[in-house]
């Protein structure tokens, strides 16, 4: 790559938006899924307004040089990984906010984190409910090209569901509009949804309009603790039978000792499986609801069942669920699966994944968004250790298998990115993968938007 | 048109589906929109199965012959009327409907009426919420083919937030599956969204997965009644600053008196508008809406407001406002608006319309799903006088110019059909045209489906 056309954007941009500094760009290369494949971009360009976005595609357009979007970084999937030779887009100093009350909307420019828009909305009385557990480190931006999942979706929705509007670069560096604050609109194809959950490939996000909620009603939380997982995942089928409960999470007995070894909080280390269930119905509902948790608890054989209304109580078991993955990462590198199959299937997923574990002599450890059926199956192996690495990759991918077996998909919330890209074909089969190779090249004709990704 | 090609679609469908008579194809030239440039189609073919539409699909790709897909033809925006020697396939044979309590799902083909859907789930103690005002007489189909409204979408989303799956016959007649049971799915481009809402021009959806709630809790219903359409307007925004109801619907007087003329319930006849609201939140919190809902009717210059918790007396009610389309298309041919703003620019909204009424000598009567800000400008007139119909035109248009100009939508829920093309780039401007017209070419190259809708 020669230098010559790197100065024309320097001569556009100024020369602080744009870093070829090889240190600085080395923390760049990865996102959290640590792809020891990842390239080295030619440049970092940390742009600030959607103007600034448009002069790097047109710029990277005119001269065949691809683009990788990357938010905060915290992609489990490779989705903001480094391509030789590529400019890396940071949007981290794409900051601006702002709160409608009247229409209860944000309209967020990318770069700020969620917990900073959820802090933001809080602070007029209002609530963004999309909660991933990466809530204080992952960018909006990031969010809304993952269709991020968390928490509360299991009642509240993803991403997806509270995206009104957004302004896109697409890859001619055209500037495009679609959607807005009013909460309805039939108004043409559904390119707002479309663009949700499209891993930077047909255009980079700039600016995001949000459909905020008043304020959720204080939970009850349910604590149970199982002496296997299975237990644990009968009792996630005899509460979503019944009820949509606020929040619905699971940790295997892995995850809850590496947590209780990193926050010492007291969780009991001998359970096989924790559950945590929330109810926000107000009133008698409420109480209801909370009986009928307990209840599915004891009646699936819970060893323990531990209620409180206390929001700094549940507020600390949440937690506990949040840092699962920081935990069981501290245990060797993780190959981090997020498949999800229909409710009924659970058990089973669960319990297959146990024997693939076993089968490939690898630890796998389980969480899961249980209420909504997606897991996250932590699979841990030193990469010193080339054969227990060969081991852990068969087992990544028979984890997909399985997953694809029982009618569910590789990846519930987190993106396919480039870790799962070769499964993705056996989930959605030829015909799909055609359909949306040529929704691609209908936005993207060059290939320029981060390429290798998905496709 | 030669009828060779047609014996060869009759031979293999048999001649039950294909039909030519042309008494029975005057039936489905035009929907409830019912344009009069409506064309004649060569034939009406009503599949079975998916197999069936493909061969139907293929057929006509084979022989370069536009399809027009209806489901119940009840479209107000001309997106199910026939073009001459298209062909019109009909939905309305493809019943086929499963309900499955285990993932709370509902597998339905796309010929089912809303209503049987609803009734199907009801029946296992489920609730499949999207409710058009049209539930009783529209197919699950045209709900997916234009993403549906209704009356309780204000608090429980429109018809895409339920749409879990969908199988779909493209353009060249492949039959693809996207989505499924499962609640969350992150693998591939949000392809089930992109389908919602697509009018019939990307593809025909044979069979829709839907996702299902527990039963809604019992709603209290309050009535009020305002001297005044902007007192009434007022009243939502007072609403909807602090809670979500659970229903918050607006009729004028002039759909008031046209409704009491029908039903005979004893609407006051001399209210300026009334405002239909529900709340289902349980116990003390549904208290505290109703409550709130009372005093913001009051604070706003109500001039009586009447609360009630009998399930039967709120669905008399809500009948009413759902009669209001029928009622007021009595009094004369209807041009009918689906114009949305953002909440605050709807008095602004309903104000605007009454002058372009005045100014235009036409009778607009306003009813909205005011919630959501999701207006219905019903513009009365007699096609038997052109004078007449020349200025209800003209109004049409500058409804929908008003409400671009408020930063809002030509259609909230009913699509952009035949009828609103024109405006639609105003709205949307010419890059997002475009970037319309390379998807539908990405999708239907030969622009076989629903030809001139839309584009
Ligand atoms: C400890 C931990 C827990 C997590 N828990 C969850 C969870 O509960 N739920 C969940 O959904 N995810 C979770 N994640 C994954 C991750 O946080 C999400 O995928 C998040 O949405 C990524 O945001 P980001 O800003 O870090 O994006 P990045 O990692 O920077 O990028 C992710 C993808 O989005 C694209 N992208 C980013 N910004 C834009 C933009 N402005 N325009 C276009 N494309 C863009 C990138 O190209 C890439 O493909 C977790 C991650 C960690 C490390
Ligand atoms: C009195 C009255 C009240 C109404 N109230 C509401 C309301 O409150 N909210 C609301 O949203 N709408 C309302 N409508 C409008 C209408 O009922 C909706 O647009 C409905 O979704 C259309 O369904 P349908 O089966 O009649 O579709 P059709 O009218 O047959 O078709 C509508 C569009 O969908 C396409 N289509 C239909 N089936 C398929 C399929 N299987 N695959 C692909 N494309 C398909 C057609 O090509 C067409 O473009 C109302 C209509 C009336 C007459």
């Amino acid at each position: 790559m020669s230098s010559a056309p790197l100065d024309e954007l320097i001569a556009s941009l100024g020369d602080q938006m744009v870093v070829t500094d090889p240190d600085i760009l080395a923390g760049y290369r990865h996102d959290r899924a640590n792809d020891p494949d990842a390239g080295t971009p030619m440049a970092l360009i940390r742009p600030v307004t959607t103007a600034d976005v448009q002069v790097v595609v047109r710029w990277c357009a005119a001269h065949g040089i691809p683009v990788i979007t990357r938010g905060a970084g915290t992609s489990l999937s490779g989705g903001a990984t480094a391509v030789d030779g590529a400019v890396m887009l940071s949007t981290e100093k794409m900051r601006n906010l702002t709160i409608d009350t009247a229409t209860r909307t944000a309209v967020s420019q990318p770069g700020l984190l969620n917990a900073e828009v959820k802090a933001a909305a809080a602070a007029h009385g209002l609530w963004y409910p999309p909660d991933p557990s990466s809530f204080e480190i992952c960018s909006i931006g990031g969010n809304v090209a993952t269709n991020a999942g968390g928490l509360c979706c299991v009642k509240y929705g993803v991403t997806t569901d509270y995206v009104l509007g957004l302004e896109v670069v697409l890859a001619d560096g055209r500037a495009i509009r679609i959607g807005g604050k009013q909460l309805k609109d039939s108004a043409g194809l559904s390119l707002t949804k479309l663009f949700v959950g499209s891993e930077g490939l047909l255009g980079i996000v700039t600016e995001v309009t949000l459909r905020l909620l008043p304020p959720q009603a204080s939970a009850c939380t349910v604590v149970g603790t199982f002496a296997s997982v299975h237990h644990a995942s009968e009792a996630v089928l005899a509460i979503t039978a019944k009820i949509r409960p606020a929040m619905l999470e699971f940790m295997d007995s892995v995850s809850i000792n590496a947590v209780e070894d990193m926050l010492k909080m007291g969780l009991d280390r001998e359970a096989g499986a924790l559950l945590v269930a929330q109810s926000d119905a107000p009133g008698p509902a409420g109480i209801a609801e909370v009986e009928l948790i307990e209840k599915a608890f004891s009646g699936c054989g819970a060893t323990e069942v531990f209620a409180t209304s206390d929001p700094a109580e549940g507020e600390a078991f949440t937690a506990a669920r949040r840092a699962a993955i920081p935990a069981v990462e501290r245990l060797g590198s993780l190959l981090l699966e997020d498949v999800g199959v229909p409710l009924p299937a659970l058990p089973e997923l669960i319990d297959g994944v146990e024997a693939i574990a076993a089968q490939n002599k690898v630890m796998i450890s389980v969480i899961a968004h249980a209420g909504d059926g997606n897991t996250h199956p932590l699979i841990v192996f030193d990469p010193a250790d080339a054969d227990e690495s060969a081991r852990a990759q068969t087992a990544f991918g028979q984890v997909m298998d399985l997953a694809i077996g029982l009618g569910g998909t590789i990846t519930g919330e987190h993106g396919v990115g480039r870790l799962k890209k070769g499964w993705l074909p056996d989930q959605l089969g030829p015909d799909v993968m055609e359909l949306t190779a040529r929704i691609k090249a209908a936005l993207d004709p060059e290939g320029l938007l981060n390429p290798g990704v998905l496709l």
